[in-house]
């Protein structure tokens, strides 16, 4: 089952397991003579490794990137990108007692239910370390984007953790850098500090919200019917571990609207088309508008908790099973670089096939 | 591009315009000697028929489908099954005038950006037309699963109109069939009525939220990190027309739990695992567990209104539009029947996969 | 199983059975805003058309093509073409019989051991007759082509039936229009007429060599390992009912050569790079040179013939089978403008794949 | 573009240039609780391996294979396994003056008209290098194969050196592996060692034809029209790097049968269907027969001899080359095992792709 690719022309294939000797993805159809470095590359890859404050997992992992393949004298050359890293911190013996106990929330039940053997190291397969691949497979959609359309930008931010939401009349891309949540509300930060610093306490978890947000996207990318834009997101949001929902624009607050709030009128402003609201979240009939991206996730909380569970061993008995380690207590945080590689990737994709059925970028007027 | 496409094994390809002769689809990869009639799809065509009360478009459309292909004696051959619904109230007269002006909400603007062209009668392509394609291949679907698993149960229901939401501790499946909502609250149905009339009345729409159930689905369904049934599900639902977002279990909801309530524990019962809850909504690590997968999904409402909003023309001036015509108030009552048709869909695909790398259907306790 | 469907970007999906209603196609991933008729289809059906002279079967269909969506106002809009071609000549009555007995060098034992069900009227699904969906999706490849690429020139002839080759050296374009047989050698027609005469007479059957060129492709159609054009080529070919061999350039030939004979050299001629020779068939790496692409497949002798052969029945018993009715006593005639067709679509798939992952054509010199 | 997978549900994605760090490839949908070492993987890698004889290249690879991922405690998991192989023997500066000059009969040509760049070191990702990558997957499906269908038998030979054929009446499975050549015809060893001889003394080289039989094949696999086995057989086998034409069965000498010759009669043996000749190769309209697949395919002569060559420059210039360094003098000998490689992995493909479908394997004789 080919199921472990994403993306038809700029496809990513990611392998590996949690504490394997390394994981890593193949980048195929990057198109060629486009500028890469490892560095392009571990830019991102440093944003999502954990140990960085103490709201993420201990795990010492360097997350350093290696390029296999599929780039010469500094230049892609259109043949697939191998990218690997290695695992470090691997501590195999924290995981020995989960290998005949189920824990809940986890995948163990159901991949061992499914394939009758997993690797339970870490999670194996199923680990959130996976997700390394997809930010390092978005480094290099990104270094695409900015070749061929250099205005696109995308970015992310956390906007809810537990039932503390921010107040998004006091957002501010400049803070999301500024504290160990990519928190756009500098005023919730303290908050969500105390939050997370009694749940890690209580050896609990909380759940999280993420918001992407991809500007300068084009009009025109994605496709009628099964091929539309935000089906694919959604697929590349919801894919993303512990991801329960995904919603665009006005999202599920779309089913309270009218018609009139949520038909987003236009008008022109010089030669282009200006919209003057974006319930929509930049897509109509799966196709980009022009106006910002603009999609929410809701991840759930961390599995892995210290307080005792009722579940079931692999032999069919009663058990109860509580995760020591290191863990998240909301893995959310980590979750908002892999919603923007996710982003990315599925843009540099619709771009290629946009170019390739039609050639010409989208464009208004269109001929008469 | 192949962008009209749904599913890896078992994959529909759709094709057709509202207002031209005819809509089908194509379904490939159904297994053979399966019992199949053309009234085991009518009958689902006929839960998403137009004009069955007020409530809907009055399009007088009889959708009848005929089996072109794949079937011998009542019997799948294994070839492609090719599906047709003539289109006969086309009426394209009402659609003259929207060629030059984009209606917001619609695809209108997003087509001719990316193409150049489309065509304007009724939605062309984007049209919620093109779900009875999607209806019919769920026919086939549901035939397929009744085959190689009898005890699939799949069942939709509107759960949400505007801001309305139905009372879930008065949930009934009965009710559901009783009223032209789909609606599990019979209480429901009156509040719905009266709001529905006053939106029809005022020349304005509504939004509106789907629940999709199915039960009886067997654990191990689905893959890891890329071909996971719940981000399968996630595309399938997001590419329905108007729609705005997808959650699966707990959903957005999952994001205010703590750690404990949100892992579902599990107990044996006989040889059996079953839950304790279900906030996964099914699917664990991207594959089935046995129990309910619990699905919803946000519609907004219908982009066509009688109000005038602002717009732009195809020429690039400002100007105004209404849509006059037959319009569904609330397009979220006819999504239900689709909703289930993507269900089937995509859980049919995913038996097959699951067949195909793994031979035996899931099974607990695995081999020791 | 996808397994219905041919082609990346540009992907055609057939269906139906030589007896049911219809046969069709539909052509998805066309780049809109090209100029197609029902007539721009039906002159390449009208070539392929039975009956038209004594060496073909005698079935009369008129092959009318119908475009039942994707086009508005002469134009592609970019959305799926569904292609429809209705059955008229079904005579079923000629194929009772052979429900219950495999003919021999026919898929009939195949079907029934892997699906243990088949449409057994004129062959069903594995009918010659499925190639008409081909022949039409190539009248809207070479569309395609003229509107990107208006040099590209598809031409096909037969070289060879049972053991009569033609005389390269007499080969001549003009004349494949003017026989029967797509002979390029005037000579070899009357050889030809009096083989197939005494083989029909003898109720037997003939295999043949069928070539395509295609003139004017550019430079840069394909890609390295598995999306070789060749390979592509290959499988297109081979896919055609009763092709047993494929090969390109030198093909076999190329075997016997050394080094020094194969490597065809290169010479500036102005600007452009000009070849001394082609035994590479066009191209080099999977990838075309801007030369002729040649190939050359070859066509078993029809399986359906008076002599009675040896068999089983489905019940497992030893029987004799003779084929009545009205066959071609040289499929391979027939075959030519299919493997036209199967060209056109491959070459049009590789120009959208290029043009996705690439941008601009292939060009020489490269950057510096 | 997609274009460095090959399969569908069992699917290998391949990376990496013959000078880079690293080659190998990803092999998806490996069914679960496989046996596999990387010494079952390793034994194949050894077969191919350059050096062992003066007949082939003296690059010294020790070609040790690595398992990243996807088993553990010697089972496959189901995810995928990575595989890699470092080069190790890289002489770089052995490739320096071919990067400005394209050498005839190689890729360097297209691959710089289509992408404007390449890695010219050893051929980079065009180099035969990669086909140890073919290998290594190959040694993943032969276990698979091994466990699914343990009657499976997969061999290959060489049948023609240049213009030197094999006497097919002294075939002899066992001389395969008493020679440098795999030839199956231990008369013919000498006749090949001194025409190889002369033809390294001369600089030059020749091309090959090579044969691969795959036995106790279950009748039953394949599809039809665009899923056919034998489509996707040529496809693999066009792939493989210098190869110029395939064929299967009775092949290109099919054109000059007649209906009774080709036409493989049948009868009962038994409960079992016994044909008594094998024409057609192992495959009916597309769908495995049972009998053995027997196909062929040419390589043409290494593109690599000392004879100087006319060429042009990457500049636009006429210039001569001859490429001196460890070349192959027939690349058809190390074809062997590639090719046995990929009817391994196509076979696999297929079985899952029937599984998939289907679900019970083919049987003869079909339900009533």
């Amino acid at each position: 089952m080919a199921d472990n690719s994403f993306g038809r022309l700029f496809r990513m294939t990611s392998w590996g397991e949690s504490h394997g000797p390394a994981i890593g993805c193949v980048v195929d159809g990057v198109p060629p003579r486009v500028a890469l470095t490892q560095s392009d590359i571990q830019v991102w890859l440093d944003r999502r490794r954990p140990g960085q404050s103490r709201f993420t997992t201990q795990r010492k992992e360097p997350d350093m990137v290696k390029i296999l393949s599929g780039v010469y004298q500094g230049l892609t050359t259109g043949t697939p990108i191998s990218l690997m890293i290695e695992n470090v911190d691997q501590r195999s013996k924290d995981y020995g007692e989960i290998e005949q106990t189920y824990r809940p929330g986890h995948a163990d039940f159901t991949y061992d239910v499914k394939y009758g053997i997993r690797d339970p190291r870490g999670g194996g397969r199923s680990s959130a370390r996976e997700t390394a691949s997809r930010v390092a497979a978005g480094g290099v959609a990104r270094r695409v984007l900015a070749e061929i359309d250099g205005n696109i930008l995308i970015r992310g931010a956390l906007i809810q953790i537990g039932d503390q939401k921010i107040d998004r009349a006091k957002w501010d891309w400049a803070a999301v850098e500024d504290n160990p949540f990519w928190c756009p509300d500098a005023d919730m930060v303290a908050v969500w500090e105390d939050l997370l610093d009694a749940t890690r306490k209580a050896g609990s978890s909380l759940g999280a919200v993420v918001e992407i947000v991809a500007s300068g996207v084009p009009a025109g990318l994605g496709a009628p019917v099964y091929g539309k834009l935000d089906a694919d997101l959604a697929s590349a949001m919801m894919g993303i571990n512990a991801v329960k929902g995904v919603e665009i624009g006005a999202g599920f607050g779309a089913a309270a609207l009218n018609g009139e709030e949520n038909a987003d009128e236009m008008r022109m402003s010089g030669d282009e088309v200006s919209f003057l609201s974006n319930q929509a979240g930049g897509v109509l009939g799966g196709i980009s508008t022009g106006q910002d991206i603009v999609l929410r996730f809701a991840v759930k909380p961390t599995s892995s908790i210290l307080t005792p569970r009722q579940t079931v061993t692999r032999a069919g008995e009663d058990a109860e099973v509580s995760t020591k380690g290191r863990h998240d207590p909301c893995v959310g945080i980590r979750a908002v670089p892999v919603g923007e590689a996710m982003m990315a990737i599925t843009l540099v994709d619709h771009l290629l096939r946009h170019r390739g059925q039609v050639g010409a970028p989208g464009r208004f007027p269109p001929p008469a």
